[in-house]
């Protein structure tokens, strides 16, 4: 096995963009006209490389011919079915790499996210593996041209970023860390290079350009002209060298957005939020079930509902599984919950709105107050805020490197800020902004009363996470009980984060006579489609009193990184003019 | 506080029928005649019950008048906000008591499964708590008549059925275990029971009945003449006492229906095969995510899918998450899995089918060869099936007394039935019947053809599970990865239980240029919608060689306990005719 040179300079500029102070801007609130000439450049840098890859290869190939025998023709190249690595080759992944590696021959899989050719003799290369790790790699051309060639050295550094490669290299320890990659400890000085899966030439978007704050969360491309015609006036100021793009632009180019750390942060801060949710909830007795998505009546509602041709009828999308956690109380079971998809036919294009997105449900048991449910859901945010908190510490460090948040506010435990829909009312009225001064305790909240109400309370006792208990009766559906003290309220709550509604919940009306009588005070037939047979279900036999709440996945994640749309908090955001992909 | 007198002699009769030899029929295949007879004896019987009830409780009203001052009135009625119970009893669940608990005075909110007078001074009520957890208690009128009087005796055994109600008592070890409860070394000597939720007189279906086996899986309801024609020709013999309903009225009864032993056993076992399939897999490194369900494209065959009005648009549901699990390993994920909604327009009205049902989807990336895919699907597999008769024994006993069944056959560690599609119909066409002695290796299996080779590799291999690997290119779609050494089959396989298909997958194709080949050859336009942005996806940068495959949770648990309809193993099955509750 031959040894390449231990310990190399690493390359000086850091492959992956740190964040900038342009960077660092509100995504939401850059302008139009700043977006499109951002993606005018990233496609001119784009194609600039193209022409740089062109040229390396062209040079390469001719460099091969007029030298003399390639004595490591076998040691890269396209995969094919005989390619083949060093019996004693270790595979690893870039996590596992540690003191005893350092020598020893290994056996990678991984992207190129760049390289970097110093000569004709040496190449550094950027490899990545999931979960952002990355290591820097050396391909060294050998004297004797074996195992590494100058021609084998020409052609890994023309590899396409993000092509897929099988690496084959020897640990080694560089002469001071590689402070650009997350594996900053080690090198690979590599001995075998193939191409598994070759990325094209010209990437739709670069990885860099994909981890810059999205410029733009609109779903309406601007008109090209507009977009030229207003360059001239975009902010002046020292540009970062990568242009940010658009979210049209990273849904378009749904690998490489995918591929950008902070979307592998966000992704992996989301499936610690849901695992604490789960892991929580059945430590406390409850059981996971999945309500139908197909319903045969608009029972909660209909505007907002999807509907479609089933067969000989009609069938609708639910718009939360409220009913059927419902059914499993009184079905027998104390405590239940369920994740999955929800649906909402509202024309509603902002960043806090999608049509499909992931409810984090759950209904209990109450044994003698609802109060027992609204702790339980407290708790169990607050579970989840303090385990992301340790748990993906990195993680919300990179994303705040890229969309820069302040940390979110926790009340101390046993200092839950729980107050009154009529307190909360009547701290808007004193201390709130003028408009607010003549704000009822009988009428929901507007979202800026949200917004208002959410800061005084931050100021006041330092949280970004409150409850609002007791909404008036006005404001909740036919199924909230009322409160039996005074039945112009109801035993219903919501939760806030960051000034924004992130959970509804409440006691439901377990006796159907009750139920009945509500629903005909709402103004609602109780014999209608779909409520006739809910009512039914408590008739049925005896249902002990519940509660519960819905959450919303991808709000709690983008609002506790404060992020500028819940779209990147989602996997396949869903809007009104966005299915694909 | 009072003593009732210690350990007293269980009721005769278990209450809720234990299965009998009618009864462990296979629900399938009894005859709608049957099935209607029951359900016209189930009525005469909850008919019967009711007067009883009614009886009764005329009974305690007028005893109630007629009797001396009623020193235990405080202790029973409808509970209300004034209820209260002994400051120092202790809050219990039926599963945590043990013998520290005996004298000691508990509280327990259970459902009344039943009750049974003896005398006027004696009742035995069954109180039940999720998990099939039920106790013995005992109302024994004191000769003081505090705590408990001759009117409280009446009203306790006046109570309705599956009423839900709060209990007061001391634990006591009865002379002779109670057989008839879960609990049986305890019983509750009750000092006082409110009732916090009443069943109505007459159920729609008790409990007994809901715990026989379903005995017609038909979306129509037969008319009632025709049932009541054929009343005479049904089998004679030893009929049960509780007649066997359709899952009609199982559906149309959803409360008594989940209440249900075997039902709610079933559900548990679901939850444990869920938890199973997740925990392995991230165990193994795999990830998270939700894919859409709401998609833009019918882009894995138009025939069965749903379609809708979507704003200005058309959507579509997604009949498998595949694509998406693509999407998130060319995204950089190394192994992901999901578990969700899937749904199928077809209008197949079998105890097979569904039109929404949960996926158990996973997909990985492929270091040598896919191999690794299908074995990694087998052991996630098999850890669910030792798993859940591990932890489940208790469970699927409990569903074999209702729905009887042979044990699941598993090979032994190590002797994993792989046959290739080839061998497989060679078996056939050797060993199977004479229908299959001209089966082709190029063609699909037929259903009834799976069902044959499932029993000659049963008797062969002494296995009920087993893969069927290669299938031919003929019966596979357009991303299915060739085997490099004989194109005219695949690299993809199904699963089998007990001859019945629920697993399918394989190795897709990875390279764009590859795909797009595939696609034309198989008569696709790579340009239609839907497929153009898919092929797209693996231009956009490289994506490693990857497979998967998608498991329907329904039927594995369905499958596994030989239930006689998938539906059973659904919380609220979906058919062509059914979408409600």
């Amino acid at each position: 096995m031959a040894e390449p040179s231990a310990g190399s300079v690493p390359p000086t500029e850091p492959p992956v963009e740190t964040p900038t102070a342009e960077g660092a801007e509100d995504g939401a609130s850059t302008s139009k006209k700043a977006a499109k000439k951002a993606e005018a450049k990233a496609k001119k840098e784009a194609e600039k490389a193209r022409r740089a890859a062109e040229r390396a290869a062209a040079a390469s190939s001719s460099g091969t011919a007029a030298q003399a025998e390639d004595l490591a023709k076998e040691n890269y190249g396209q995969e094919t079915h005989e390619t083949k690595l060093s019996p004693n080759s270790v595979e690893v992944t870039l996590k596992e790499i540690s003191e005893e590696h350092v020598g020893k021959t290994v056996e990678l899989r991984a992207w190129i996210q760049n390289s970097r050719a110093q000569g004709a003799k040496m190449v550094f290369v950027e490899l990545r593996e999931e979960g952002n790790w990355t290591i820097q790699g050396i391909a060294a051309a050998n004297p004797e041209g074996a195992p590494v060639s100058r021609q084998m050295v020409k052609w890994v550094g023309g590899i396409n970023p993000e092509s897929f490669v099988v690496v084959e290299a020897v640990v080694q320890k560089p002469l001071e860390p590689v402070k650009s990659c997350k594996v900053s400890y080690f090198e690979l000085h590599i001995t075998k290079c193939f191409v598994h899966a070759p990325a094209p030439t010209m990437l739709g978007m670069t990885l860099a350009a994909a981890n810059k704050p999205i410029a733009n969360f609109s779903d309406e491309e601007a008109p090209v002209e507009q977009a030229v015609e207003k360059l001239s006036i975009a902010p002046a100021g020292e540009a970062s060298a990568i242009p940010a793009a658009s979210m049209l632009t990273h849904l378009d180019n749904i690998v490489m957005h995918k591929r950008a750390p902070v979307q592998q942060a966000i992704a992996d801060i989301r499936i610690e939020v849901k695992d604490l949710f789960r892991s929580f909830l059945k430590s406390k007795g409850f059981k996971e079930f999945e309500p139908p998505c197909l319903i045969g009546a608009a029972s909660e509602g209909g505007a907002n509902v999807f509907r479609m041709p089933y067969f000989e009828k009609e069938a609708f999308l639910a718009q939360s599984p409220q009913f059927y956690k419902q059914f499993e109380i009184a079905g027998g079971r104390k405590r239940v919950f369920c994740i999955g998809p929800v649906f909402r036919a509202e024309n509603s294009n902002t960043p806090r709105h999608m049509t499909e997105f992931t409810g984090l449900d759950m209904e209990m048991e109450i044994k003698k107050d609802y109060h027992e449910v609204m702790h339980m859901l407290e708790d169990v945010l607050l579970h989840i805020f303090r385990g992301i908190k340790e748990r993906c510490a990195e993680e919300i460090a990179l994303v705040r490197s890229v969309y820069p948040s302040e940390d979110f506010l926790l009340p101390e435990p046993g200092k839950e800020v729980r107050l009154t829909f009529a307190e909360g009312q009547k701290l808007l009225r004193e201390e709130g902004p003028e408009e607010y001064r003549d704000v009822s305790d009988e009428e929901d909240m507007s979202t800026p009363q949200e917004k208002a109400l959410g800061a005084l309370i931050r100021k006041k006792y330092k949280t970004d996470f409150f409850v609002l208990d007791k909404f008036p009766d006005s404001a909740r559906p036919f199924y909230a009980k009322e409160d039996p003290a005074n039945p112009r309220v109801t035993n219903a709550y919501d939760f806030f984060m960051r000034a924004q509604e992130i959970l509804s919940g409440g006691q439901r009306i377990n006796d159907p006579v009750e139920l009945e009588a509500r629903i005909r005070k709402k103004g609602v037939d109780p014999n209608s489609p779909g409520i006739k047979e809910y009512v039914d279900v408590f008739r049925q036999a005896g249902v002990p009193a519940h509660g519960g709440g819905g959450i919303g996945l991808d709000r709690v994640v983008a609002w506790y990184l404060n992020l500028p749309s819940v779209h990147l908090a989602a996997y396949y955001p869903r809007t009104p003019k966005r299915l694909l992909p």
